[in-house]
């Protein structure tokens, strides 16, 4: 059963942590009144965090389903057979804990991976293996948003006000971030830059996350209704649009929060160049284009609730649909931690896939 | 001070009252889980109301305000000097308790008329047409709403999906609804309508209010986030907006709800037809264009908390800004009591205008 333990966010400056039979994740359900963190013990418990959203950010669930993995590994019997079965059934599990993020099953391969690479030699050799794989994916994940976002920063001219949809912080990986980690490489690098939250319906991911880690950096953050973007761009108050995603088509459509889609059009509209941060690990060169991206519908009670408080009328029908897809054609931009792609995406992503510099790849 | 009474909108019908001495109104805050009816008593406490979002819409708080003035012209003493004194504080209150709508000015003016037209005839006269003409200003918004409603109904073809934004039913007017009436109207005309409401954010009027009404209507009404409606409309799922207006300019641009703007661009880019419904009471020939209507920004906190739950964390910037523009190039029609108008709008609004049938022209 999960259990309270003491972290800091502002020193770990991550979401999540792995010891030795527990994977530490703060809960950011409860954020940014709460900072809570819980120890979770089991492949199940990891894997209703994730479905719960206790982790959420394509990169983030990706570290926290190899932590899973490794976690469970060392709770499973010593004999061979069973270790293996009791792993496979593990790795179905986080493989299918949410179906959008394709980092998700990427980082469930890595750790089948891993174990076939092993198994010769021996369970206790595998249980090793596994957990510095997770450690190992956590923090090639934190490398590539550092690589990611110093090449996304030089997109972001000094002086620019910046609009983001969702969280891509620090909280959404496993740590610094992807379009959050890019404003912030900006910051670094000395620009002046102020930033609109979306506020991110339902689950508020801009309001509670983004407006929490920005305040925590001291960088100029102003939480905006998703509905106020438009009136924004119009009155030229946004100069770019930059966002993360969870899946990223062979033909660069973009799968990513729900209202990012939205985002993109009136980025188009008004003239705005809309870009994309995201590692490799997000690119799905098996997915011809965005129809093929599997789009998760989250239940009602997240649109007919805030906390306690229902806002919906007993009875009426919601739509909770948790992504949407972003066709290439209004993307300026897909920045990843090999360098900045433009279209035809086709050809472009194609060719950073090519490229060498991921020691994960299996 | 306002004090608790027994109604029903079930029954009613409308948000709004006047009886002898009290302005009864629904309080639109606690919707959709409780109903709760108080009596206003003076103008200050009605144009509390108005500010606070007690009642809303740009219709109903036309008529709130007309009936604060008449409540009030029965509190005013009886000498004339002090009671045009009055009743011109009165005036002056209640015409700005909120910026954007312009029907609020309009039916101040209607008021300041009567009481210029009634003053020779002595103050129980003018209490007697204050009163009267504040009943009439509601029925006409209700016969107006009709008239709209039947004239925008042929818009909605038979089977359609119609998105619509924020409240524009008869909780924002003296009855029936605009935009929602239109809805209803093809319904009654035996049309089957499917209905997307956007929550609207921050004050969520489509998710409180909007579904509550659907739902007492037997009307096939879904809630959506309002980053969703790009998706929607995206997947073929939506076949046309409609909404309200809280001021039209002269050349045919919108005010209206905050996130607005954002539809229609998105309808644009899906090539959706955009529509609006409002009484010519909307229609500001005053202004030329978009650019001249006052836009209010509200207190953060409908941003930052919902009910008593903080979801932006403290110190954190938000901008709540309650209106937007859309350009009338992205308006379809704009429908009022008289008709359908359609670009130019500089003429055909004006033509509306100059068309008889306001029985209540001062």
């Amino acid at each position: 059963m999960k259990q309270r333990v003491e972290r800091s966010f502002r020193r770990e400056k991550r979401p999540i942590i792995l010891t030795d039979n527990s994977v530490l994740m703060l809960d950011q359900r409860l954020l940014p009144t709460e900072e809570r963190w819980d120890g979770y013990d089991t492949a199940e418990e990891v894997a209703s965090a994730i479905q719960e959203m206790v982790i959420r950010g394509a990169p983030a669930i990706a570290c926290a389903a190899a932590m899973g993995v490794a976690v469970e590994a060392r709770r499973l019997p010593d004999e061979p057979a069973a270790f293996a079965d009791g792993l496979e059934r593990v790795f179905t599990l986080l493989a299918n804990a949410r179906p959008t993020a394709v980092n998700l099953a990427w980082a469930v391969a890595q750790q089948r991976a891993v174990f076939r690479e092993h198994e010769a030699q021996g369970i206790p050799a595998v249980r090793e293996a596994l957990a510095a794989h997770a450690q190992a994916i956590w923090a090639e994940d934190v490398a590539f948003c550092r690589s990611m976002d110093r090449h996304g920063a030089e997109l972001i001219p000094d002086g620019a006000t910046v609009l983001t949809h969702c969280n891509t912080g620090a909280l959404a990986t496993g740590g610094h971030g992807t379009a959050l980690g890019v404003i912030r490489s900006a910051v670094e690098a000395g620009k002046r830059i102020q930033v609109f939250a979306d506020e991110t319906r339902p689950f508020l991911q801009g309001a509670r996350l983004t407006a929490w880690e920005l305040l925590q950096d001291d960088i100029d953050a102003t939480v905006i209704p998703d509905g106020a973007a438009a009136a924004l761009m119009q009155r030229g108050e946004v100069d770019c649009v930059i966002v993360g995603s969870d899946r990223i088509a062979a033909n660069g459509d973009v799968a990513n929060k729900i209202g990012t889609y939205s985002v993109a059009v009136l980025a188009h509209h008004h003239g705005l160049p809309f870009y994309v941060a995201a590692p490799r690990t997000t690119v799905d060169l098996a997915v011809a284009s965005g129809a093929g991206i599997p789009i998760e519908e989250r239940p009602p009670r997240e649109v007919t609730h805030m906390g306690e408080r229902r806002i919906v009328p007993r009875g009426c029908k919601v739509r909770n649909i948790a992504f949407d897809v972003t066709p290439a054609d209004l993307v300026t931009a897909i920045v990843t931690e090999v360098g900045v792609a433009r279209a035809p995406y086709k050809e472009s992503l194609a060719a950073q896939m090519a490229l060498p510099g991921d020691p994960l790849a299996k």
